[in-house]
């Protein structure tokens, strides 16, 4: 009998059977299944499981996983609800995750760079009027965060010659990035980027880490751009920060309440430009690709992906 | 006495002013004037003017003038207010403009290729929604005109992964880019681009290049960049196209008059961006140095830069 193989969802059922289609699709000799389908004896002997925002009592009943593949980037809410004794926790890496978030940073440091969101406004006012335009080499762009989205996006930057610096937890080298790390280097990325753009996972250490005496630290008219999770940023914080002038604009992507409510006044701020969570959206085909070969070489000779530090928080 | 060379404009004074700084900066051994500064005598002992939109009359009263240095890249309208027995006409040939209209092109695609102009959209009614997002590897970059700034730009467009084809008169090789020519290549690149950035001169041959038939010949929902010159795009045709939605949006940079007077229905459509001619902004700086190259290998030597061909009209 083969090897059964839990998916554990809490997607709408259409989503799900898209996750098993291609699952099953790129694991043929194995039996995938949604946890709702198994019977007590797969249970029992799954030892490997996949999931996407998983109910923990499902996880619970899984009594023998060794671990869980993560069909997403982003793994905070599993680490907070799941408890400490749960099994290895393996998020996704996927390269062309990483390739198209760091498409949308190009996109999102080119539109505060070239100043899209001045224009836009004039042209609702039918301004015609030319804004000085530095060099991509005058421009400062920060990363928070080198993990391989940004460590992507910080290497593609350069493409169009912006001076690109990037800070970490703990050091690390990329060829033409000024690479930063600790508590030192992240008070002289923010008091040295023009643009900012964060891409941390949300941690208890990232958690409100830009609020108002993080702000204050960045150059007057500075652009920032969240792309990693919306509780890093103190959203009042940076309202006010965008009201005074001393931020230009925003670019979200990512918020404390995802959709973001309709009465947020974060919608109608002229100074923010509002994305529904899209700037890397996990593909269906290449995620199931990587979670099967996790899962293929693990059922082969055993080895388990580097699993998340639980108290790094990713 | 030191060679005097005409600066020839009909630019503001302030304007004016900044480029005999820069310019004398960049000559200092020569006596650089503005050309309503000269006597009878230094005005027949030029041979060489530098130009930014002149009086004709000007020119006409430099009587052994054997070249005229423009500072901008844009000469049509030199070619077309000059008599054929004029000074050959030198276009400005700057790397950095180059540079800059490519990330210019870098900037715009990735708008439209992000949906930007769509989420914009949905902010101002606030409506969290995702939009399909293809890979920039499906996405299909035509390029028309493969000079200095189309060729920087099609090799940008590389870098985050774009299928970029690139169209010019004559054939081109440029690693990496469909390169297609000729009415036959036209009619292909037209067919087979998402996004189609102009980056044309306007000769009679471009004029209204961009016409109803032109557009039909597009895929449904393509994208438009214009960057190149106003009058290639018939502003009629491409309003139609917009309004059935043949055209998803068009970014445009230049138009049949600039400033774009204030009741202009293209201010206000939303399927257009309107910047304000700054896709590519000659700087003081480097526009001064090149002309200054240009002059400096002229009267030590005699060679004149290549000239613009009055039957091609660039």
């Amino acid at each position: 009998m083969s090897e059964t193989i839990p998916l554990v969802t809490r997607l709408a059922q259409k989503d799900e059977q898209k996750w098993l289609a291609a699952l099953r699709e790129k694991l043929p000799i194995y039996n995938v299944k949604s946890f709702t389908e198994l019977d007590r004896a797969e249970r029992s002997a799954a030892r490997v499981a996949i999931c996407a925002n998983p109910d923990p009592a499902h996880i619970a009943a899984l009594p023998n996983l060794v671990w869980l593949q993560s069909l997403w980037s982003g793994v905070e809410r599993l680490v907070a609800e799941l408890p400490a004794s749960s099994p290895a926790i393996i998020r996704l890496r996927d390269p062309q995750l990483a390739a198209s978030m760091a498409e949308a940073v190009l996109a999102g440091v080119l539109y505060l760079h070239r100043h899209m969101p001045a224009y836009l406004r004039q042209q609702q006012n039918r301004i015609w009027q030319g804004i000085d335009q530095p060099n991509a080499g005058q421009r400062k762009i920060g990363i928070l965060g080198l993990g391989d989205m940004g460590a992507a996006a910080a290497r593609l930057l350069l493409a169009p010659g912006f001076a690109v610096a990037g800070w970490s937890r703990s050091p690390k080298n990329i060829e033409g990035i000024k690479c930063l790390h600790g508590d030192d280097g992240l008070g002289l990325i923010t008091a040295s980027s023009d643009i900012l753009v964060i891409l941390l996972p949300l941690t208890k250490a990232t958690r409100a880490l830009v609020d108002s005496d993080f702000l204050a630290h960045m150059p007057p008219g500075a652009g920032i751009i969240n792309f990693g999770r919306g509780p890093i940023i103190d959203s009042a914080a940076l309202l006010a920060a965008l009201e005074s002038g001393h931020v230009s604009h925003a670019l979200l992507d990512v918020f404390e309440r995802e959709p973001l409510p309709a009465g947020s006044p974060l919608w109608s701020h002229p100074g923010i430009t509002i994305w529904p969570h899209i700037a890397a959206v996990t593909s269906i085909d290449t995620a199931s690709k990587i979670a099967a070969e996790n899962i293929n070489t693990f059922l082969r000779d055993g080895t388990i992906p580097e699993a998340v530090s639980r108290s790094r928080g990713y």
